[in-house]
This record gives C-alpha cells, sequence and structure tokens, in this order.
C-alpha cells in the first residue's frame, strides 16, 4: 500500500507477488448491518476492499432496510445496477432524464419480491424502499464499475461541505429560503 | 427519417448518401435565448440535430443566463462538461460524491469570469449562476457524448411523473411531508 | 420481439414505450434449482431477460450447489465476475495464463464462507466447488456484461457438436485416443 | 509536478489535497490572438492546462482567423470536433477516406455563419477558412479527448524533424524532386 | 446481404445460421499484387470481406512493394497498426504530431528487415517505402480495428473530389497556386 | 526500465526521450522455430518486446506447426485473433459457448491454404492443426490487444501449479479420477 505505482489512483502490486487474497474479502455479506437515520445500510465491496478489481469494471454491495426503511434518491456516476430481493420487499424506481414529453422525468417503479431482479441504468437517480412496517428487507446489488461512485441527492444537495448558497437552491427549487434553510439543517 | 435501421436508436443514413449537412445545424448559437423561471435556457446541439454524430461522443450548447438567473443543479448521466464564459460572469460548481470524510460530498466552487474555462466530472451534480442583478451571461459547452443527457435534480426529484410518494421523499430529505408537498407543487 | 430494429442483436423499443417492466425480471432468484449432472444450477439474468440492460454492461446470477456438487471449470470470455456466498462453503479459483515462471497457469484458491466475496479476473478459467458432503450452497454472482458468455471447458472441449477429431485432442492432452475417446461420451 | 505517480503520462494528485483549480484554467478565450502564418491561432485547453480533465475523454479551444485566414488540412489522431461561429463566416470542410467510388475521398464543405454548428468527425483531414478579406472570424470548437492531438498535414509531410526524403515525397505526390524541395522550404 | 438489421453499418445474421464461412476469407494473401502508380498494392481483409469480424476490433493485409516503390504517406483514422516484413527490406517512419518542440513533427524511422516488427500508433502519418532497386517487398500488417479506414494524404488533399480550393491550399503549403495546381493534377 | 512509474504496469518513457527503436523489434519472425511437445511454436510480439505498443491495442505473432503438430485448443482472455496462413495447410476451429440449443457448444471448423484468413472471436477456445505428415505449416496471427495472454487449455486445467484437485476434475469431467491423475502427468 506504499507503492508510488498506481493505476486509477490504486497501488499497483508486483505480478510476481499477486495471491489469492488479492481477489477476496471476508465481508460478512451474510451479517444484517445496523441502518442508518433514513432506515438503510450499504457494504459495498469495491476496487478499496479487494486491489484485484483495478480495471475489471465490477462491485457488489449487500443492501439492509430497516421496517419503512430507504436507500434514499441517489445515482452512480460511473454504473449501471443490478438488484435482486433477498429477504423482504422493496418498492423500487428511477426517474428519466430531461427528454421531450412525454418521457420528460418519468418515474417508473416497481414492488419487488424475494427473488426478483430489477435494474437502474446508469446515472439516473433511483431509490429503493421497504414498505413493510414490521419486517426488514435485504437486497444484493452489483454495479458496472469496480469505482462506482454514489451520490446521495439529498446529501450532495442540501448537506455538502460547504453548504451551496440558500439563494441558489431557493430559486433551483421555486421555494422560500427558510426551507431550504430546513432542508439544509 | 423513416428508416429502420439504427444504431443506437438512431436512424442511419446510406453511406452513399451522406453529405455534409448530415455534419452540420444553422443553429443560430449566437442569438439570445428567452429565460426560463429560474433563468437560464440551454441550447444543445447533440445526434438528435446533427446525425452525423452518432458514435462520435461529443455535442455542444449555448447557455443564456438571465441577471440572477442560474442552471440550476443537475446531472449529465453520459457526459463530462467543459465550459467557457462568453459575456458576464458565473458562479460554478459541483459536490464530489459520498466518498469517506474529508472529501465527502465536498462543494467545489470558482467565479467564472469571461474567457475562462470550468470542467464538471461525469454524472456529478452542478450548476451556474449568473450574480450579476444587471446583466447577463452566456457560455459555450460541450459535452463527451453525443447524447449526454440531463437530469435537473428539482424536476427529477419534486416533478417527477407520476410523483415519488412524498412519504419517501419526507424521508429521504428528513422534513415533514408538508414540506415535501410544498416542494412538489 | 418483431421489431427489424436491432441494437448487439437485440430488439430495440420505441423509448416512447419503454416502462418499468423492461428493466424487471420476476426471477424467482430466492428459489433453489434442481442440480445438473455435475452438482449446479446456474440461473443466470442477462439481457435476454431483461431487454433494458442492453449495453448497460451488467448481469446477475443465482448458483446452486449440491453437497459436493461444482459449477465446473469454465471461462466468460467478454466478463469478469464477482461473487458472494449466500449459503454453505464453496471453495473457488482460477488459473492465471501462461504467462513467464513463475506465474504461468499458477492456481489461486480460497475457501468462502457465508457473505465473503471473491473475484475471477475476464477470461480465466475457474470454478466454484461445495466441499461439503451433506449440505447444499447457493452463491449469487454479478458479471460485468450484459451477455457474459459462459464456457464450460469439459463441454466444449470434449462435448461440442460435431466433435472435435480425438488425434487433435489427443495429441494436445498429451494421452492415448481412447482416453479421449472416453472423456467424449 | 514532481509526483512519480501518473496516469496516461500525466501527474496524478492525492484526492485529499484536490480542489476547484484543479478544474480550472484562466484561460482568456475571450482574447483575440495574433495569428500565425496562415492566418489562425489555436488555444487548446486540454489536460496540460487542466490536470482534472485526465481521463475525462474532452477539451475546448478558441480559434482565431485573420481575414482570408485559415486553420490549415490538419487531423486529430483522437477526437472528433464540434464548432461553432463566434465572430464571421468560415467555410469548412473535410475528406472522407478511401472508401470505394463514388465516396472516395469525397470533399464535404459548407459555409458557416455565426451560431452555426459543423462537426469534423475523428481522424479525417479538415480545415477552416475565412473567406472575409476585411474582417476577422472567432469560432469555439470541442474535442472528444483530454489530449486529442492535431497534425497539420504541410507541417508534418514538408516540415518534419528530419525531413521525410524528397525521394519518397516525390513519388508518392507523383511530382518532381524540386517541386517537394520547394514545399519542405 | 439483403436484411434490414444492422450494427456498425453492416448485416447481422441471424445466430442460428452462423458458419464457419462467416469467419472465413479466401483471400489468396499469398499471392503478389500488381502495384499501383506509386509502387504498392494493400489488400486488406476487413469486416466487408469478414462479416463475423464486426465488432471484434481486428483486420489483417498484405502489402507488396515494387521495387523502389512505396505505400505512400498515410493515416489510419481509427487504429494502430503492426507490420512485420515478409520479402525484402523496407524503410519506414510516422511523424508525431504539433507537440511542444523538440517534440514537434518528430520523423522517427527505421529500415526493417525481412522478419522485423514494428508499430504505427492511431492516427499518425506514415508511410513505408522499398529502396531496393532490383527486388520487390512484402509485409503482412495488422490494425485494431474491424473498419480502420485509411486516408492517403497526397489523394485526400490534392485529389479530392470535388477539389479543396487552390487558394486554400496555396497558404495552407505555403507555395503559389501554381504548383498546388501541378499537385492536384 | 527501472522508472517507478508504469501504465497498465508496464515502465513508461519520457516523452522527449522517445525514438523509433521504441516501436520496432528485431523480432526475426522469418525464421522457423523448433517446436514444442505438440508440435507447435508461437513467437508473440506484443507490449512486453515493444514498449510503444502500450495502449494501442494489438500484437502480432508467428506461429510454426511441425508435420501433423498443433497450437493446441487455447483461449486469448483479451482478444479476438485474425490468422493467415504462410506456408502449408491448416485445419482451425473455434467452440461457440454455452448458447441455447442448437448454437451450444457448436463447432465451426474451416481448411485454410496459404493465403487464407480466419476469425477467432474473443475469448473461445481455438486450435490449429496441421494435417499435413511431411510439411510444416507457417501462420502470422494478429491479437486485438497489447497484452493479449493465452490460456493452453490442457495446461491451466490439468498442469496447473498446484493442480486442480483430482475430485474436482473427475467430476467435472465426468470420469474416473485416475484417468484425471493420468491427464495430469
Amino acid at each position: 500500500m506504499n507503492s508510488p505505482v498506481r493505476v486509477n489512483g490504486f497501488v499497483c502490486k508486483n505480478p510476481l507477488e499477486v495471491n489469492a487474497d488479492d481477489f477476496f474479502k471476508a465481508a460478512n455479506l451474510d451479517k444484517p448491518r445496523v441502518p442508518n437515520k433514513v432506515g438503510s445500510n450499504v457494504t459495498l465491496i469495491n476496487v478499496m476492499q479487494i486491489a484485484g478489481l483495478n480495471t475489471l469494471g465490477i462491485s457488489i454491495a449487500r443492501i439492509d432496510y430497516a421496517p419503512l426503511g430507504q436507500n434514499p434518491p441517489h445515482t452512480h456516476p460511473r454504473a449501471t445496477e443490478i438488484l435482486t430481493v433477498l429477504e423482504g420487499t422493496l418498492y423500487v424506481g428511477f426517474v428519466t432524464s430531461n427528454q421531450p414529453a412525454p418521457n420528460r422525468n418519468k418515474f417508473l417503479s416497481k414492488v419487488l419480491n424475494k427473488g426478483d431482479v430489477f435494474v437502474f441504468p446508469v446515472g439516473l437517480i433511483h431509490f429503493q424502499f421497504n414498505p413493510n412496517p414490521h419486517q426488514p428487507a435485504v437486497a444484493i446489488a452489483a454495479l458496472s464499475s469496480q469505482n462506482p461512485g454514489a451520490i446521495t441527492i439529498a446529501n450532495a444537495v442540501f448537506g455538502s461541505d460547504p453548504p451551496i448558497s440558500d439563494d441558489v437552491l431557493a430559486k433551483a427549487f421555486q421555494v422560500e429560503k427558510n426551507t431550504i434553510d430546513y432542508l439544509q439543517d
């Protein structure tokens, strides 16, 4: 990890020293995680955890959803996502881009049961919501990049460091500044 | 345009019939446009306007900004953007993805004067704002796709068709449902 | 499905008619499958099952392993695979290519427990084996192509249609022709 | 700039130290440039000027044309170009490759006025000429690479260092050696 | 060949009807060809001759050189070329792009004997010349595209249809119009 | 070669020091090679021999075949191959992947004479065999990667280091363990 040699910003190992551990992670993806404040937890295994993934264009994640929890609206700037439900039920959807009507910002959604599969195309805003008030849900998702990135809309727009000016956001969202300030808290 | 043959969803022409007009658009990019409700107007010339762009991975746009107008927070799911200011001043920025602190949702911004150049990396949320209360601004932007797409955050999250459930959004943005309803109006 | 318009050989839909079902498959990935003669069963959800995956570069699979069953040595000509164990234990490995010694045809292997993650780089021969004589195992795997392909070595080399000449194979594997004939049965 | 770590030959920065200036250049693209001996001046902003462009696949340029000046026949080995006219008029064109007749070396040209857009496909020989004997012209061009390269035909063929043998060039251009020598001066 | 379905502009076959002939061409690459007026002949086997090459990114060519013949300065807009000499001797070279001095339009050349290998990077102007006044030469070249394209500089610049204006070319090559007219004949 | 700077794992040179030798190899591809135990010899010129090939996506090889010799069943994990016969006759073929019947593991083969061209698509198992008991054969092959890799099936499956368990292989190939042991010797 101290090597000065990097590809895509990640350390490269001498091929003579590569072994099975460079393609392995004891990731405990079978274990439930504690949900965050919106009721979900994403455990992503990407090139940061498995160095051998570099340049190979894929990563995998376990997602836990508390009852009524959600993986809130977000995008992956460099990956398409494919997801299957392991436990529970998920209400999922994505919004199309600013195409001409009638496709402008069309919201495509679906209720997924255990074993169903759904695709979120690269760069589109999407979310998953567990509609069950009593039972958690679990999904496995895969992403078409070893470093897909994730942008949670609420955090990036209303929680950046430093904050985006409330003047800008008030006009962008066509509301008063105090509404923006409330969202930024 | 009635041909059944398409690549990337766009009609392909018989190579024997290709001529200079397939690489040309009288786009009037020198002409000011009427700003929309947030004070901007994007005139994008992509593969929909110039069929010869198909597979070539680039497009160009003129952006007009009214005084205090903005091109509100948005992403391009399939393109990086590079922009130069033709007239006026712009305050621009983008927010990094959910990286580990201290890089988590870092807001990088800059004031651009005439002739300055700025880059918005693929898929990241960005905006441009004209801070001048009296003068309009104009920029030329180029995008690294013949069909970059654009997702205006406010419209996709709070203005989709049909709307995303206000239950989901209230939790995602950690506010009351009536705040979401107000944003959705 | 009768449209004459295809990209990558798959039918393209009019964007105006796209809906959530084009990104969805009721795949029953939660259900065990009957193992084949070597004790495994791969249920792959790719662009053949979800048309919306076309050009998006990812697919997902459930793999069932009987006690002592295996997903036998095979390659994916167009994809890297990342796998996590849902149930049971797997002994997995891949063989490196004809590099100079000491890396020539090096066999890298690992025992995976529930929740572990392993990567099989694009085009390399790999397998998974369930070493438990009493319990089945289950894995979810993702592949970096919407149409990864799979080549089971035993079938492609000794079970092709028509068969490869046993003269050729006897010399290739440095054994007598009757050994090849036995393998081809 | 002294870091030993490079991607694509360019220095990589520690992500923790990245800031807005890595995506910015005070390029003065609003300012006219002094034309060269054929009456033009290209100011290209690529990864050499903006380090953050690395791997992002785009660059931008201002081109100035003196009255009757030209950006002489050239190619970009790694990029398509899209151009719009800011000031004046341009006569532009490109030549198709050695396809079968009647498409063999077809010259496609167009007169562009202010606000028009034209595309020069990757690798094809193209030029822009200002036909106005009294007024300069200005264009903004974008290229689909962070390091597109440019090969001016006259300079590469007749002005290389060392020169290409006049024997070779005389036969290639089907003229006498003294014509080549004249061109090489 | 009458199918309306194309990828990259080429007809696609029903996978069920694909056979070995779709990957084969009786190309007679062992047979000498009659040289053209500059003393060479390129026999390229690309996706036009072998339909199965589509999307696979490679093609191959035999090149014949008469004594003192040449494959004149040209570029491949979409491919790097690698070449080996089968018979005779070749003097080969390419010119670098408009980089800052001392690399500006540097001419890199080499004399190749039988069995030697040389690389011409994508998009750069290059040529091969047979310096032997008595013996022909033969090379096999491979290109990193199923449809690499070729642009012979002399033909594209001075022999296009219609011709490029001699006013433009005179200034570009810094010579008198009658020299251009002579080159265009 | 001691530089700490690498791209794709290979040393990068300062552009100011690049010269023609970085694109050249005195490879002696005109010289016959001594065949290995299965009667062939592959002389591959890739990025290990020519540093300038890095990122350019192509390589070239001479293949010698003894009478009744073969280049045994193998795959290239990162390249399509195109081949032409220089001397003798070759019986060549490849096997399609596990597609639905009737295309499942279809063996497509062809007899090639001097000057014929054949294509082996990326990642598929293929071989070449010289059916002539008295005469050697020679081919030139090109591959669509500067580092295509090669996996000889017999060596990777039955000759890896350490060996794959004969339990696993016996079941995979549906034979007794002593047959596997015989193959592994």
